[in-house]
């Protein structure tokens, strides 16, 4: 056994990743209640909304509303918007998200594809938002999407993803994301992200976020913890979806993590029932099952009745 | 990165743990198909059929049926039998197998309900399948049950599952194979459990059987591999179900496990692209999606058009 490290926090994303994928509106009052209950669970930090353009991302076009109902009450928690643009971390700002969490691609193609831009122009809006983050006294944190692969470039280097590190460290960022964008990844690529990463700078935080399209989110998610990863990023119920494969699952599912890890003696902090719990209230909300292994079998060992 | 092993020779079980749990009653041709398709995509090992009783087990009725299909054609290669007694295990040196698989259960509560015997009947009962695998030559395999947990009785700790085995080695198996019946087990229960085992014999060979129940499918199968395991069961599109749990998947997907393991380098053998086939042509067969995440996802990178 090599576990080194005993804990890691786990940032619930299913009220933005997740949500925004899916097809059903959710009513800002759900949306709100599902931060609620993550908090309920035990986060600290919740990706609540995203301030992308409303015409693109309908899903998220009530994010003031959904901030205004929970940033009042929650001071202690950590409420994280994504931003995609210097005018996205505005609207954060004004909303009283506590962090703002901005979009790079490491693979060209996605970029042009996914946000119209190149990567020389993301990494160039790095700066942009940090400097709007540092003047309303806010951490920024980075996702780099496609870190693992991109669905059209195919593989992307490790060297091509630390040059990038390299350019968005020079921004200062709370922490550093690699994005499993596709659910392309095996551990081996994890447990040497990581490394590489950590020897780039030891002082920002580095993040993983993971997608179980292939069934290696467990598997990678685990690799993360023993390369020494400070956060995972994990959906309830493993909503997101897969735009382009129906049946596929999307992020890994929080439920599935927090099983594996408690029986490995990983502390997260989270109580599995409340959020399998969650889980199911989610999946009514949504109108149908949700991937998570968890919300369909159930722990291990189960409940005395 | 700690891969000691840079290969594992995968056992295609889905002929016999795959169909023996889905409802669809399948064809003897169609059965005798899936192992041609199976050998045809790398396989030196398929678990064919079981002899257990019809009445109990019907979608197994005409293992002889599809034995005599196979046996005349397939010299080389290993089509193992289940045998849950003496007299299924003469039926399968009648029918001509090449192995004998005989399944004992780690916990009690298990063999009374699922087998309908004490863990003592059943260890005792190895040594007459010992004797008439010995008598026609064939190597005897051993499947324990419940090794990583029990739907009833819970925890079944490692000493536990280590007691049965010193009592299973008098029998001289070829190999001992870890069955996580109910897919509760975590990696470093598997870890542990290899580590034990061949503290107590490097002459017999090892083997796990995951099952995908709880997301952990593919992380235990890597952290076997990392163990040195010899043998892994694996069924094409993660066919078998799970009787208490409609939606839940049963055995973790050959195809799941040769992306992953192709991807970190470890060699299965197997063609990915003849399993995906494979894969499809069963969904068919049963008339439903399969569970396996290559099967909807496909492989990565992409192959090209």
């Amino acid at each position: 056994m090599t576990q080194k490290q005993r804990s890691v926090a786990i940032i619930e994303v299913a009220p933005r990743d997740g949500l925004q994928n899916e097809k059903v509106m959710v009513s800002t009052e759900d949306k709100i209640s599902l931060v609620e209950r993550s908090f309920t669970a035990g986060f600290r930090h919740v990706e609540a909304v995203s301030f992308a353009n409303p015409k693109r991302v309908p899903q998220m076009a009530d994010a003031e509303g959904v901030m205004a109902g929970l940033a009042p009450r929650y001071a202690d928690r950590n409420l994280i918007g994504l931003a995609l643009n210097a005018r996205g971390a505005e609207r954060a700002v004004a909303a009283k998200c506590s962090q703002i969490n901005y979009v790079v691609v490491a693979s060209e193609t996605f970029a042009n594809r996914n946000q119209n831009a190149s990567v020389a122009d993301l990494v160039n809006g790095t700066r942009d938002v940090a400097a709007i983050a540092r003047a309303a006294g806010l951490p920024m944190s980075i996702s780099l999407a496609t870190s693992f692969g991109c669905p059209f470039d195919g593989e992307v280097s490790v060297e091509r993803v630390m040059g990038i590190v390299e350019e968005l460290l020079k921004s200062d960022p709370f922490d550093i994301g690699f994005a499993d964008t596709i659910g392309c990844a095996v551990p081996p690529q994890v447990t040497e992200m990581l490394a590489r990463a950590r020897a780039l700078s030891t002082s920002i935080k580095w993040r993983c976020h993971f997608h179980d399209t292939r069934n290696t989110g467990v598997a990678n998610a685990i690799a993360a913890v023993e390369a020494g990863v400070d956060f995972l990023d994990a959906s309830t119920g493993g909503v997101g979806g897969c735009p382009f494969a129906p049946a596929a699952t999307g992020n890994v599912a929080t439920e599935d993590l927090v099983y594996v890890f408690n029986r490995m003696g990983i502390e997260t902090g989270l109580d599995i029932d409340t959020l399998l719990d969650t889980s199911r209230w989610l999946s009514g909300v949504l109108g149908k099952p949700l991937p998570s292994a968890l919300g369909r079998a159930g722990v291990f060992p189960a409940r005395a009745a």
